[in-house]
């Protein structure tokens, strides 16, 4: 029967295929005493067997999908399932204690994991407690015949539903058969969002209940320009979505136009449009869409997807990489954002009651001066091929500046020693997002070369809201006169000292921030590579003078969000 | 030995005694086969016995120092102690598994807390398995031969030393045998910190190692003044602690002087200096200290302090309290701050990443409303009985004021309508310290009668960090010229429009920002009772209209923190 649902429309774009569940089954289970322990026992190898298979198909998956190395994961899990000690545990368990083979293989793995674990200093067996993890999952879900999703799997078009997407979930998906995301949670700024815009797939976000409404197979359209989901659609509603599709596709024609052009107002003012990109790879991303800059380089991901610090000629790959690419245009690039929201496994940070106020970014870079200094010193090499710009992301003090600025001068002077090749006109700004600097912003001005306003978080501390947070989503608001005044106080302080400001959030793609934005006379705006054609479209029709007075009295007369989306739609629609 | 250490120096006053570590011992064990099962029950048997016996000592204790209501929970854990089924379940247990009664224990009470709190709509159950998580760490105790403290034991004087303080330790000591606090972590916005001044017991925190250095029964001499901690003390120092305590004395027989002396500064400009509070048991040191108001009542301890929401009568009746003791003069109360650190046993929230930049006080209140009415009805009856203003936590928008005042004349309506008598000049007010609202508080001042400014909190929006976080302490700059603009901000746009500001944050008692506020022209300042008379002090030596000059460098010459600690310096050697 058809359902329609409604969420947050987070990527652009109409798809239709089969539903695709990636969510993990109930796998829960009761202790029970067993008899007949040797059935038991036949019981859990029937199961290994069935693990064992399907790991096969999986890594032959993965190594031809994502590449051998990726692919090795599944021979340790392989090798877990053979493993004599392991599985004789189990063994052992079910006939000693006759208990099922559920609880002896849950039972086992605990005690294998927490040993494992307990070793912190040893990544190897980190990593082997990970896998233990991984592979009794897969167990018991065969004991219980619950099976798991297996994305890597996927061979036929599908779209995605889960209840949110995490970085590795998205990383084992096939992209060329994923038409589409819906996710039960999250909001335009969470990583499924990002990760969908990235892929220019449609996603829908925030429909609070589509893993509960779909089952596998079913057909399901996705509108990722209203937020509408329509599950088993009627024959209309197929062809309502297809010619939405085709509308879509016919506007992207229209900005594609504009690929070669310069993004400039109808008053002929030029603003940079530049990209946000993660790793060298979203640079095609960034060369089809016309990018004019690279705003933010996102160096965690370096980070991230390692599982040890990455080396400094890694990094310098990577940068170089960028820059090269780039042929001469600016590429800003943000050192470490680690903390907050995104760990490292293998740099442990202490538990935090409030992470995202906690001990990230720029603080550890300064308590880990090792790290930091690597990095830049992959920098400063990288420097040589390109425009490199670095930025310091979560500063609070005008100290906290000058301390990272002195790290920066120091590494510098050493290369220049060497006789490394190192520019010479590297610019060091810092991201706007910490509500101290905001305020102090006139005085951060005289130090930093630049600034780069980062909306999600400068929204999140300065309303003292979680942007992950459903409970208080209703305080996520760009337009509030409090942060539109901390966004104008910034660029007015940055061109008083002859700098530049821009923005490299979610913001500077939206449609109501533009205007918002042009107005104040920001320098900059980045954002995903594939906003950047509509936006340089929608500057073709605005008058950068006219919006003087509508970012006036959006931070002078307006009192709230709601204030500011109404003014900005007088204001262009009369325009 | 003797042992010197050095904290933070977090409440005034010197004190000798001997140390009583308030601190969990290692309750660790491991699981073994025992074959004699009749004599590991008899040692089970041993260790509940022991355990009830100490039960009943606390329980009597408990009764003559808390009161029989609150002795009762020792009654629950006696029945417990004795109950058939769960202790036949541990039994049974170390019988058909031969294992030890530790891990019998452990195993059936780990199975009853989980089948309990499972029953998340039952709030009796919830209780429940409170009850046996104490009971059985009681009992393991016992059973591995590590006592726990009994704080509720304690009979003579003691120097309190633990890794930190809670709430509920807190609420579990004799307080007149409590001669001082020391702990390894915490600052002086720390709980145990402002417990210790509003108990005026010298207290100093931060130490790291306090707990691993003292041993129970040691003398400690804690210089609350200075920070210094010395273990086993030689005849030379406690001589010297003895001097420094009775100069102590001496200064504050001075101070008591101003008793009911007006706070004016020097050049004849006063100011309002009143008194946070908890609970209307804390209106004797406001009275003792010459308070001019209270400048907040923090009523969640109503609602932390109960095992059920408060009734509107047990408020109505707490509220009418405190008004009627300050006979006339101000008092502030301040709706429900719920959320963040402090959590409701009967009110389950869910889990938050960062729930300081989560579901909390204002933003809870307008989604319970029930809650909030209830509160609002008692303070409306109370407001009879005094001079009652109310203010709302955590506002941040000013739609959110908005709602909040709506509810609060609908409440007034009603009553009104039914007859009850009602103030007819309740001022509403708020609390500034979402940042958003600070730098928006020239639209706050139209629509709220005053404000309050909560420095802890509007610090660690403003600097995104956790003022409980060890790694970020060095954020917790309340000089910092970001903050000061904001302070300053909220104070101009309040005067403005004709409304007054205050402060009720820790800040509004320090001797460096108490010159920096009068010079900004701050009208209420609000802190822990026993600093009342040394702010008096203070500001009779310091001339307003001077300090003026210090407000307006401090905000728009000054870069750092340390500027303006300096700053500060020279104005008052100067003035």
């Amino acid at each position: 029967m058809t359902k329609n649902l409604k969420g947050i429309a987070a990527s652009d774009g109409v798809a239709t295929a089969k539903a695709y569940l990636l969510v993990q089954p109930d796998l829960s289970f009761s202790k029970s005493t067993i008899e007949d322990t040797d059935k038991e026992v036949a019981r859990l190898h029937t199961a290994l067997d069935q693990s064992t298979d399907e790991l096969k198909i999986i890594r032959k998956k993965a190594a031809a999908s994502l590449g051998e190395e990726e692919a090795e994961v599944f021979d340790a899990h392989m090798t877990m399932l053979a493993d004599p000690e392991y599985i004789g545990a189990i063994e052992k368990q079910i006939k000693d204690d006759k208990v099922n083979a559920e609880t002896a293989l849950k039972s086992v793995s605990d005690g294998f994991i927490e040993t494992f674990e307990a070793m912190t200093d040893n990544t190897y067996m980190q990593e082997r407690a990970a896998d233990i993890r991984d592979v009794s999952t897969r167990v018991l879900s065969h004991l219980l015949n619950r099976p798991l999703p297996n994305p890597a799997l996927i061979d036929s078009e599908v779209v995605i539903v889960a209840h949110d997407l995490t970085p590795s979930d998205t990383a084992q998906l096939n992209k060329q058969y994923v038409k589409a995301f819906v996710t039960d949670i999250g909001g335009r700024t969470a990583h499924s969002a990002i990760m969908a815009r990235s892929l220019e797939i449609p996603a829908v976000v925030g429909t609070d209940t589509v893993t509960k409404d779909v089952k596998n197979d079913q057909m399901i359209t996705v509108n990722g320009l209203t937020g509408e989901v329509t599950i088993d659609p009627s024959a209309d509603q197929i062809q309502a979505s297809e010619k939405a599709a085709k509308d879509f596709a016919t506007q992207k024609a229209e900005w594609a136009q504009l690929k070669t052009a310069k993004t400039v107002t109808a008053d002929g003012q030029h603003f940079e449009v530049g990209a946000n990109i993660g790793t060298p790879k979203d640079m095609d991303g960034v060369l089809a869409n016309g990018a004019e800059a690279v705003g933010l380089y996102r160096t965690e991901f370096l980070y991230m997807d390692s599982s040890e610090l990455p080396t400094e000629d890694d990094q310098f790959e990577a940068y170089k990489a960028v820059l090269e690419k780039m042929d001469g245009k600016p590429v800003v690039v943000r050192t470490m954002d680690i903390g907050g929201d995104k760990k490292l496994p293998y740099l442990p940070l202490p538990h935090e009651d409030n992470p995202f106020l906690g001990y990230r970014a720029i603080r550890i870079s300064l308590d880990r001066q090792d790290i930091f200094r690597t990095q830049l010193r992959a920098l400063l090499r990288a420097s040589a091929f390109g425009n490199l710009r670095i930025m310091f992301p979560m500063i609070g003090t005008v100290n906290e500046f000058k301390a990272a600025k002195k790290v920066f001068l120091e590494e510098k002077d050493k290369l220049v020693k060497a006789g490394v090749k190192v520019a010479d006109n590297i610019q060091t700004g810092m991201m706007m997002e910490v509500p101290a600097a905001a305020v102090l912003a006139d005085q951060f001005a005289k130090v930093a070369d630049f600034f780069s306003i980062g909306t999600n978080d400068l929204i999140q501390y300065t309303m003292a809201a979680d942007r992950g947070n459903d409970r208080v989503s209703y305080l996520y608001q760009p337009y509030n006169p409090s942060i539109l005044r901390l966004v104008k106080h910034i660029i007015d302080s940055a061109h008083k000292e002859g700098k530049w400001a821009g923005m490299c959030g979610e913001a500077a793609g939206d449609p109501i921030m533009v205007p918002l934005l042009v107005g104040m006379g920001l320098d900059e705006f980045s954002m995903s590579a594939t906003s950047i054609l509509r936006v340089r479209s929608q500057m073709k029709g605005l008058s950068a003078s006219y919006l003087k007075t509508l970012a006036e009295r959006a931070t002078t007369e307006s009192v709230t969000n709601e204030d500011n989306i109404k003014l900005v739609k007088e204001f262009t629609e009369k325009n």
